[in-house]
Formats: structure tokens, C-alpha cells, sequence
């Protein structure tokens, strides 16, 4: 039985401890309001997210990362990609944090805007957790599916393999299992992108395509990703499975994904202030776009559904811009 | 201005008419029975299928294949997978077939039961067409959304690059675009197996498994069934292209797919029988399973999933029984 520390109270962050749990462990989760911390060790449930969820006597919560932390087996980060280096900062001020040697655990997706890092980039650097400690777990995983036990596969990848095994043993469950893989810079780039072919499959949705072209964008959508990820080094088969393929089609067929939904209201043509609006919040996806296309650029890759969505977001063409680029008018081979 | 014989007159076979008629051509429906033939002649409306297409001028009607392909430039085969045979043995008793020089395209999906034959050798050890002549179009390609005008991307593969690149030029347009690939053993695998894992994922929907398990069986059949055709002489980037990954996605998104919904009565209990009973026919993907089945062990290759719908098909196991295939409880790294 293991210590586990998760930073966070999200969704994501909920579902997992009810992971952890299940595995057998115990779990703290830190959480920034008081009220949720209450409430998990009052009622063992979240009050703010998946607040139905039953999370059981081995689950507790506190406001104290220093509290979370002491004696902690694993660390799961589950915050926000661009709030990541903020609490990363604080925890660096921390000897509980600065002196531990567990295994920290990335469930944060996303790729940091301005500095167009990856958030194991971020942990290693503002955290300064080695490489060697860091491990990231990807896949196609809505968390109140995963809170609901039904069963759901995942990946782990680290780049030291004792590492990846770890965690792929302590979150192992009737209804849950990861699969391991070294490659986290591909695990990592999938994670992020997927979140703007989303949009672009959202805004799909929006104007009203169907299956055929909703697909295709999808297909398309994820090669050019693989292509970005293998030019940064990552492996293309990660790309064709759970993390890669496999995350994209649970987002694009769930109606509960924030990012599709969003590109759908921009594809019904509301302004981004307005689709912020109607969806409580701009989708993570909002940021990470230009991030990706800033890489692409880098990287020299040819993505241009993700330009195109960042197009659409900047307020310089319409969500209709899309179909040409998707049916361009040159045929040619498929790769 | 291409004169284009289809052989066939179903939903398929009536939308990819209206593509060669946009595209500027003469087309030519053979059908079986002559209210079909009357029908798009007299109405321009095939009173079967799609009948709410408005088939326009261009393109007529005939039972007779004589008539049909007399004179014809593009050959195309759009029937049921397990019908090809002996139609093509039929044909082959014409001089106008056995004279002719066109290019044959087959739109047809399936592998033989019996032989476990790919329709491409069929066409060519039946139809006595040689390899050079045959082109295979396949991808995300719902016959409703192409039929009304959706945009719709889709792959030619051709052993002959110049067969495949008059094909795709004359399917090409505002709406319709096919990529050409030199791949015809993996695009044919891949359309037939994804009716296959559509039978999982229809199973796993019937079960009410949630969106993180059917992404997750996406991903790992299409994993199985790229294996398959890797060892058959595909290439691994046809299945993650539109006439894999493409196809398959778009097929388990749509309500309209016939072996999506096929599967999904089975997993909520009904036997193969009243499936039947409900769904007007046996789904497609009933008899290619056992072939895949074949095929895999043939040739060696792993296919869980594949042996675990055609366990269900044969009344041997519940669908239920999916779940552990799937979730096998000894943690391994992804590939």
C-alpha cells in the first residue's frame, strides 16, 4: 500500500484518487478551497467536481501541500496546464518538496503557452525533479467515466522504465489499467494536440459536416500531430495508439469533452468572447493551439488544421475556412 | 468526359453515381431488377435506394450488363462482398467483358468466406482481370452523406499508379476527393476488417460501455487488424490512414452503420437470429469476421478482439466476454 499525493481537485484529479483508492492505496488530495477539502473528509465526496462520486474512507484532502506531500510514495500533478508553472514555483520553496525522491506522476495536458514547453519540461525545470523521476499517464480517460469504474485503458510513459512500471502497478484495477512506453515527448505532443484537432472536429460539428468529414478530419488531423511528434523526437506508434488515437476518438464522440463542445459553438459561428461564455470558460485547447502551432513552426511541420484553428480563434477567418482546408483542391497521394 | 459503367444499383453504388455524374461523366447503373432500372431512367431516382437522391440526366439505367458496359471507360464493381463471385463468373461469359481494356474499381468491402480471398483476387482469378486494371476506392465514406454532397475524402489504391491517378481524376469533385496509394492489399484489409471491430464496438455500446472503452477498442483493433495486414504485405500507414482509422472511425460514429448496430443488438442480448430479424439481414461484417479470423491465424497474428466477436457470432460466448479481452489483467507495455 502506498502514500499517494495528488495536487489537484479537479475532475481529472477526483477520478484518479478513486483510481488510486480502488488500486488499494491511500490518497491526499490538495485542493485550493477549504470547502473541498471539508467535504472529502467530512462526506467523502468533492463538492465542486464530480460531486456524486463516492470516494471512500482512504481518500482524505487538505489545502496543505506540505501536509500532502510529507511521506508521499507517488506525487500526482492534476492542475491546469497553464497554472502548472505558478504552483510548480511554490512548491519549489518547500524542503518536503525540494528533499523528495517519489515518483511524480503527470496527468496535466497541455503544452505551456509563451514558453511553448511540455509540462514535463516544466516539472523538470520549475520543479527540478529529475527526468528520471518523472512519468506521464495519457489516454483515452473522461474522468467521470474513469470515476464511474467503467473500464478504461491508459498509457504510462517514463523515460526510466522502473519508474512507468511503478505506476502502472499501483494504478492497476479491475477496471482500470495502463499500458507502459518510454516515450513521453510523443505521449506528451499527443495529450496537447489532441485538444486542438478537437476543436477543429467541434467546429466541424458546428457548420454541420458529417461522419465522413468529421473523420477524415480526425485522420487527418492526427497525422499531422504524429508528424510534429516525430520531429520532436517522439515515436509514431504512440501516436496510433490509446494516447494518441485512441484519446482523440473518446474526445470527438463524447459530448462531454470542453474542447469539441467549444470549437462547435465557434463552428455555430459565436465569437471566442462569446463561446467562453456559453461554456463557463475558454477551453484548454484555446491556449495550447498557438503553442502547437508555434512548434509546428519550429519543428518546420506542415499542420495546417491546427493553423487553421488558430486562424479561427484569432478572429482572422471563419470556421467555414476549414472545409478548403480540408478538401483542397489538388489531389494527390495520401502520404 | 468518361463513359462509367456500375455494376450494382444499392446505397453505395446509387451515391458514387452522383460523384461521377458531378465529376462530369456518363454513368451507367446495372441493376438486378427492372423497378430499379425504370426508376433512375423514367425519374432519375433509384425507387430502392437513397430515393430521395435526384440522380439527374446524366445518369441512366439497365438490367442488362451488356448494354452496361458497351462502350464503357471505367469499370465499377459495387457489390455485396459475398455475391462478387457469381456475378463476376456470369461476366465472365461476355465477350464485352472479356474484350474490354477498361479500368475495374471496386467499391466492394468484404473478404470471400470460403477462400478468404480479397475482392481484388477475386476480380482477378474470376473476373480475369489483370492486376494492372484493378483499382480499389475505399475510406470514411458513409453512401448517405457522399449521396447528399457532403464533403468526403477517400483513398485509390492501385498496383498501377496511372489506373489509380484516372480513377482519382475522375471521381474528383467539390465534394469528392480520393488520394491515391499503391497499397491494395492494406486497403482492402482494412475495409474489411473494420467491419469487424465495428461488431466490438456496437457489442461494447449494446453492454453500455462508455466512451474511454470503445475509443479504447478502436484502438486496439485497429492495432490487431494492422498487424494482420502488415503480415499480409500491407503497409502499417494505410491503417493509420482514411481507409483505416478514417473508415473505422466514421463508421463507429454514424447510427447508420449496419454493422455497428448489428453488433449493438447482440451486446444487449439478442442472438445472432433475431439480430437478424431486426436488422433485415445479416450485417457484412458476420461472414468476414470468420475469414478474418482465418486470415489471422494463417498468417499467425494475434487478433483477440476479432476471435472474440466471431466466438459471440458462433453462440459460443456472450458478448460480455468482451470486456476481459480487453482488459486482460496482466499489465504490459503498449507494442
Amino acid at each position: 500500500m502506498a502514500q499517494c499525493c495528488i495536487l489537484g481537485a479537479g475532475n481529472w484529479a477526483t477520478a484518479f484518487a478513486r483510481v488510486l483508492a480502488d488500486a488499494g492505496h491511500d490518497v491526499t488530495l490538495v485542493a485550493r478551497r477549504p470547502v473541498i477539502a471539508d467535504g472529502v473528509n467530512q462526506r467523502h465526496h468533492n463538492p465542486s467536481y464530480l460531486s456524486d462520486i463516492e470516494l471512500g474512507p482512504t481518500v482524505g484532502a487538505t489545502t496543505d501541500p506540505v501536509r500532502g506531500l510529507a511521506g508521499a510514495d507517488l506525487v500526482v500533478l492534476a492542475l491546469p496546464a497553464q497554472h502548472l508553472r505558478g504552483y510548480l514555483r511554490h512548491l519549489a520553496t518547500l524542503p518536503v518538496w525540494r528533499d523528495a525522491t517519489a515518483p511524480v506522476l503527470s496527468l496535466v495536458k497541455g503544452i505551456e503557452t509563451g514558453t511553448d514547453m511540455r509540462m514535463s519540461e516544466v516539472i523538470e525545470q520549475v520543479g527540478g525533479v529529475p527526468t528520471a523521476r518523472i512519468a506521464v499517464l495519457s489516454g483515452p480517460n473522461l474522468a467521470r467515466e474513469i470515476a464511474e469504474r467503467q473500464p478504461s485503458l491508459s498509457v504510462v510513459a517514463a523515460r526510466e522504465a522502473a519508474v512507468g512500471e511503478l505506476v502502472q502497478q499501483w494504478c492497476l484495477t479491475p477496471s482500470f489499467r495502463a499500458y507502459t512506453l518510454d516515450d513521453v515527448v510523443g505521449v506528451e505532443i499527443a495529450g496537447a494536440a489532441k485538444n486542438v484537432i478537437a476543436l477543429a472536429v467541434g467546429m466541424g460539428e458546428g457548420l454541420g459536416y458529417g461522419h465522413n468529414a468529421l473523420a477524415s478530419l480526425i485522420t487527418r488531423g492526427l497525422h499531422q500531430v504524429a508528424a510534429l511528434g516525430e520531429a520532436m523526437g517522439g515515436r509514431r506508434e504512440t501516436f496510433a495508439g490509446l494516447a494518441g488515437l485512441g484519446d482523440l476518438v473518446a474526445t470527438c464522440m463524447s459530448p462531454l469533452s470542453r474542447n469539441r463542445t467549444f470549437g462547435e459553438r465557434l463552428g455555430r459561428g459565436l465569437g471566442v468572447e462569446e463561446a467562453a461564455r456559453e461554456s463557463r470558460g475558454v477551453a484548454e485547447g484555446v491556449a495550447t493551439s498557438r503553442a502547437v502551432r508555434d512548434l509546428a513552426r519550429a519543428y518546420e511541420v506542415d499542420m495546417p488544421i491546427v493553423s487553421g484553428v488558430v486562424e479561427v480563434l484569432e478572429g482572422r477567418t471563419s470556421p467555414a475556412a476549414l472545409v478548403p482546408v480540408l478538401m483542397q483542391r489538388e489531389p494527390k497521394p495520401e502520404w
